[in-house]
């Protein structure tokens, strides 16, 4: 399986937390992870490649530099980084048809063959929409007539369509006329100018927002209790901006975090 | 390492939980598993055998009928059972000389080499005494002038020592003239008759309250947070009525006992 990462030195950890617990719970198959990224220093890349490979999963890291979307808007002060998610297609070997994006802030716990395997022939991207979400983004998004709001933290990619039907001038020309800052830029754009095109992805089992335990738990007539999640959700996904590996958090899953983080870093 | 467990057939999964967490975090050593019982079935006793040995471990089931303790009081209704771990060392073969006793509501979540191998020569036992337990129990123990209260559920064992010094009779004369019913029998037990000759282990390492989390993070300066519980205690305990199996459990460890009890129960 075709893995995407992108990230700066201050991810280093979590993104190794993600893998390990990717690899645990997924001991068949193996994984060519791809980094994009442009400022890790080579001791960095090559610590991150010696995880990886002695995980038997294969490491291509993808350096980008200054002439990789010179013709992008800084206008706004929007860092490139924004751009690897939603041109992947440009900065990925051509002979990839798929590749599943993963943020570092989540926990792989059960296999994810299902969703790598998903049917989007017909789509751009499959994304989860994070309902809980949706109503503080309702007005925001109000101009743009969008009632989704998909979390770009896992984005499965049909690069073989991107290629086709993407096209960079069109997010260029979005986020230049744009009328106020984008919160999170690339999120923003996905919805915006993807959404039509998006899968829809059930959020409980392939990216599932451990701040929503409770709501989950009630609006599924209680199904979704912490069994269930155990043995069923694919990705917890750690959003927001407390974050597990920081020594305020405190959270549902926080002793399941540290478990995969002790194996990771501790081993 | 020899491990000794009792249990009737309510608590089959928990140990097979226990006995995973236990396995998965010591994989260098080999544990033969002792198994004192009355009441399980020929099916149940093999399917716990095939559970272990499936796992690299030996097995050793002991039943205990009737004729066993036929002196014992009875008066006061308690269960035989209760002899089983203060006795161990008249059901036990006579050439060992240790055995840790763990009780199936726990993980192991590190190795415990260094709590098996514990210096004891000068004891009967090592356990940890639980300090939040301790208030509650002053006043209950005040006329055995008891000011410490261990825990039986983590029970490492001089059994060379127990053969010199344990009196059953002492015991039984105990059980007949104690004033009122005994509220956790084995456990009061240990603490009247034999609380001098206990070595004393810090419960944060070897018996870990799940239900103290912030007791001991607060009268520890924060040392003691959930990444340090993670990568330093080496046995959590599910103390008290609510069981982390049960549907209605709720607590911080509770997403980390169910990745277990998924490991131990649907691999």
């Amino acid at each position: 399986m075709n893995i995407l990462v992108t990230l700066n030195s201050n991810y280093i950890k979590p993104l190794k937390v993600m893998l390990k617990s990717l690899f645990i719970n997924n001991p068949k198959d193996t994984f060519t992870i791809y980094l994009i990224h442009s400022s890790l220093t080579d001791a960095e890349v090559s610590d991150i490649e010696a995880f990886i490979t002695s995980h038997q999963s294969h490491f291509r890291p993808i350096k980008i530099d200054d002439s990789v979307f010179a013709n992008a808007p800084t206008l706004f002060h929007y860092p490139k980084e924004m751009y690897y998610r939603l041109l992947a297609y440009k900065l990925l070997p051509q002979d990839i048809d798929r590749i599943l994006y993963l943020d570092p802030d989540i926990l792989v716990i059960n296999p994810i063959k299902s969703l790598y395997n998903t049917d989007i022939d017909e789509y751009l991207f499959a994304a989860a929409y994070h309902n809980m979400v949706k109503g503080i983004n309702r007005l925001r998004f109000m101009p743009y007539k969008i009632d989704t709001y998909y979390n770009s933290g896992v984005l499965l990619m049909n690069l073989k369509r991107h290629r086709q039907e993407i096209d960079e001038e069109e997010i260029y020309k979005f986020i230049e006329n744009t009328p106020t800052m984008l919160l999170m830029p690339d999120q923003d754009i996905l919805n915006v100018l993807f959404a039509k095109k998006i899968k829809n992805l059930d959020e409980k089992y392939y990216n599932y927002d451990v701040r929503y335990f409770h709501y989950y738990r009630i609006t599924s007539n209680n199904i979704w209790d912490m069994d269930y999640v155990i043995k069923n959700t694919q990705i917890l996904h750690f959003c927001g901006r407390k974050k597990p590996w920081r020594k305020d958090y405190r959270g549902k899953f926080h002793s399941l975090y540290k478990h995969y983080e002790k194996q990771a870093l501790y081993p």
